[in-house]
C-alpha cells in the first residue's frame, strides 16, 4: 500500500505489472510495428457474440497442435461469420499456476489464416499463449499464430479462464474491454459472458 | 517498452499506475477496515440500469456543494432503487488536465444517505472525488460521502468521462467492471453505457 487508513484515512496501492499479466488481451502492436496499440481497438470488436470451439475433451495432451480441421469439427462452420468472438476451451486453464500451464497445446498458422479468411477479428483462448511456449527464443513454429492474426487487425485473449461454465450454453455473449492505456500493446482486462 | 519487436519480436510494457488512476472504482476497503477488497465485490453491483443526475446545467461553480435536494430535483425519485447506479453528470469532466479539474463539485454526506436509504450500492462521478478535493488534508466535511457510501457496502467509480453523450437517452445500462486485483481497494477499469 502506498497509504493505509491508520495513518492518512484511505488506502490506496501501487500497481505495478506486465501489459500481458493475467487474462489480457493482445493489441496488434504486440508484434507489428506500426499497428493498433490497446487504446485503438474500436470496443465493437471486443463484444460479441461468442462461438465456443470445445476441445477440452478431445484436446489434453501437452504442445498438442491444434489444426483448422480441429476448430472446424467443433462447431458449426456457417457461424463462423464476422462479429462474433471465436472462444477456444481447452480446458488448460485448470493448470493455472503449474508448471504444466506452460506445456499447452497450441493454434497453428491455418487456424489464424482460416478465422481471418471468415472476417473473425477476436479470439480468446484459456492458455498462456496461442503459439507454442518455450523456455527459451522461439517453438518450431515461431509466433505465426501470433503475426497472422495480430497482422490482419486481430485481437488476442489470452489466459481466460472458467470457459466450462459456457459449455452447451445458447446465445452468448462476451465482453473484453481493456484499460484504455494510450499507445500500450497490451492490457489486463476483466472479461465477462 | 520492457522488449521490443526489433530484438525479441514482440513488444511488451511495463505498466506502473496507482490503484485510483484515471477512471477507476473505490472499494469499500479504499476507507473502511477489514472491509471489501475489488475482487469480492459482487459483478451485478457493477452493471445496471443508469439513472442519470445531469447537473451540468446547474451545478457549475468551483467547489459547489451538492445536497441531496440537488439530486432528487434532476429524477423521478422512483427510479432510485436498488439495482440502478447512480451516474452523476457535472460537466467537471471537461476540465481533466487544468488545475480548475481540482476545484471540482462534491457530494454532501446526505446525499450517501439518501441513495443508501433507497438500496443503491453503486455511484459514478465525472470529478476526481466525490469530497472535496484539497491540496493538504482534509476539507470542512472530511470524506463523509465516501465513509458514509462504502461503509454501508457501496463502491464508487471517479473520474468517468463522456457524460454528456447519455443526456436524454432513455433504458442506458452500464459497466463498470474493474481488474481483478486480490486484496486491493481500487482499480483502472474501462467504463461503457
Amino acid at each position: 500500500p502506498l497509504t493505509t487508513i491508520q495513518t492518512h484515512n484511505y488506502q490506496i496501492h501501487h500497481i505495478s505489472l506486465g501489459s500481458h499479466t493475467g487474462t489480457h488481451i493482445d493489441a496488434p502492436s504486440h508484434f507489428i510495428p506500426n499497428s493498433l496499440t490497446i487504446d485503438q481497438i474500436p470496443l465493437d470488436q471486443l463484444i460479441g457474440p461468442v462461438v465456443l470451439i470445445d476441445l477440452s475433451k478431445h484436446i489434453v495432451r501437452p504442445r498438442q497442435r491444434i489444426v483448422w480441421n480441429d476448430i472446424i469439427k467443433q462447431c458449426d462452420e456457417k457461424d463462423l461469420k464476422p462479429g462474433v468472438i471465436v472462444v477456444i476451451c481447452t480446458g488448460w486453464y485448470e493448470r493455472w499456476g503449474t508448471q504444466e500451464y506452460f506445456d499447452h497445446p497450441y493454434l497453428m498458422e491455418d487456424v489464424a489464416k482460416g478465422l481471418i479468411e471468415r472476417g473473425i477479428r477476436a479470439v480468446a483462448v484459456d492458455m498462456l499463449n496461442p503459439d507454442e511456449t518455450v523456455l527459451e527464443g522461439e517453438g518450431e513454429n515461431g509466433f505465426k499464430f501470433h503475426q497472422v492474426f495480430l497482422g490482419a487487425g486481430g485481437v488476442i485473449v489470452e489466459n481466460i479462464t472458467n470457459l466450462k461454465s459456457l459449455i452447451g450454453l445458447q446465445n452468448v455473449h462476451i465482453s473484453l474491454l481493456p484499460l484504455k492505456l494510450e499507445g500500450v500493446d497490451g492490457s489486463p482486462l476483466r472479461a465477462i459472458a
